[in-house]
């Protein structure tokens, strides 16, 4: 958990290869792609459920077979591409969802998708940085995000240092925000996206998406398509990662809960394609996402 | 918010007048009716929402012309009577809520609506308990409830000392929990109702139902009649209390977002009658609350 959020995790495991890479050709110029291959294991299974993580390590390893003597600065090169691809990809975003939304709104979003979440400038936030600038966005609202408190630590933070305006709300607010009209949008990365287009994001993320469809506001996804898992047909089977309990019952080594009470801690949820109104990624706006609309984003120039 | 809780409120404010009682009759044995009217109106503006604290008052009130001489003794007669009579409800809606649930269920709560919500015993729990004791439940999955943590503090306490499985999550994680089908009930109090069926009750329980409903859960409301105000049409005229920002800001004294970021902090929110599958009180349960069937409590012997 020093390194969190779906498009980070890719990056860092990128230039994590090129560490790896580095210590294993120290060991044995000739074998170390034999080396090398017990810490890009360890990479693989750092976190289960974003698949930016694999995509990244395969992307690396697709390098390994072109590589003649030291393999850093080949593998370096691909990293950085990974990283300054990922920012271009976050601005472009930004500038896509942007354009959906009406001037002078206010927004909800969950957990942090922005600049500490990504290579830099962020996915949900990049979308709400440019929507800001251009005068669409007014007000954000973010979730704390339990238990983690990702919004309260990180989005909130990254919103004002930026000057935009940001109030902090309990997650069982959401659904009464909603319920009240005080934001048109509901805008949050994801960690994976399935084939049929259903969303793996930050637990909590399925609530504020129920309750924008009942109460007529409207859900952006906002995710590179490094994000998007083709190799499996619906959420139900992207791997829910299972955190230590003591992440509920314990706040900054305080105990909060009764000796001996147990913790359920899912710390990511999926929401159904049929609650997602629009996925926003570099390649392009998807509108109410499925299969054929995803597997158009790979094989047509958009 | 030393008591907290519906019921509790109304039980402690009956209580109250007869202490104020005391103070005024001290003051003038003649003029004790004049004297206490401050002390009622400041009890009657310590909460909003909560109905049951104007309801106890104006029980209590109603006995004031009957008393000749100390008031003391009549009016702790009847606080002790409103204290009893919640304590009996909560048994009786007990046992109303627990033949609903099918056996060897899971069930969530949200906040604490138990013993210590109550005179004793408690409303949402109070089912829960009874369900427990007659083989109907076999776990419960409680919200932590932020920002107070009711949840962990207070329920998780409650159901363990009575040995009743429960685990706690975080309040974002009930939506995904209502969509792995991993309980059948989800079980709250309320705070007020009003006459067509809306259900005030703790910041949070909106996004519960929302989710019971989407994942054909059940929802069950269980509350006794002097939380119905049938003066109200709608709960879009239940007044929701805001409660201070450094509840979202601070945690135990300690800041967890940045300086100078804002809190919306609502402690309640609305649940719309058509969300709610039952209702239990003490005089019957309602099925889909409506005007008609709420009246029908005050009016027909059930």
């Amino acid at each position: 958990m020093i390194v969190r959020g779906a498009p980070a995790i890719g990056v860092t495991a990128a230039y994590g290869v090129v560490l790896a890479a580095r210590k294993a050709y120290q060991k044995s110029t000739r074998e170390w792609q034999k080396h090398i291959h017990h810490d890009l294991e360890t990479l693989a299974s750092a976190r289960p459920t974003a698949v930016n993580l694999a995509w990244a390590l395969t992307r690396m390893r697709r390098c390994f077979s072109e590589i003649q003597g030291d393999p850093v600065p080949r593998l370096l090169e691909e990293a950085t591409a990974i990283h300054q691809e990922d920012i271009a990809a976050n601005q472009h975003m930004g500038e896509l969802g942007a354009a959906l939304i009406d001037p002078n709104s206010a927004v909800l979003t969950h957990c942090n998708a922005g600049a500490l979440a990504t290579g830099g400038y962020g996915t949900a936030l990049g979308v709400i940085r440019t929507a800001y600038r251009t005068g669409k966005i007014t007000r954000v609202f973010a979730d704390e995000t339990r238990p983690w408190l990702q919004g309260a630590r990180l989005t909130a933070w990254e919103l004002h240092q930026e000057g935009i305006p940001v109030s902090l709300l309990a997650d069982g607010a959401s659904a009464y925000l909603l319920s009240q009209k005080k934001v048109s949008w509901v805008i949050v990365g994801a960690d994976r996206i399935t084939a049929n287009g259903d969303v793996a994001n930050k637990i909590g993320t399925l609530a504020t998406a129920l309750a924008a469809r009942h109460f007529n506001a409207r859900f952006m996804v906002v995710a590179p398509i490094s994000t998007i898992d083709m190799t499996l047909e619906s959420g139900q089977s992207i791997p829910i990662e299972q955190r230590n309990p003591d992440e509920i019952l314990h706040f900054r080594q305080q105990s909060i809960a009764p000796q001996g009470v147990e913790a359920w801690n899912p710390v990511f949820d999926i929401t159904p394609a049929g609650l997602v109104d629009v996925l926003v990624t570099e390649r392009g706006v998807v509108p109410q996402p499925n299969r054929d609309r995803l597997q158009a984003l790979f094989t047509h120039t958009m």
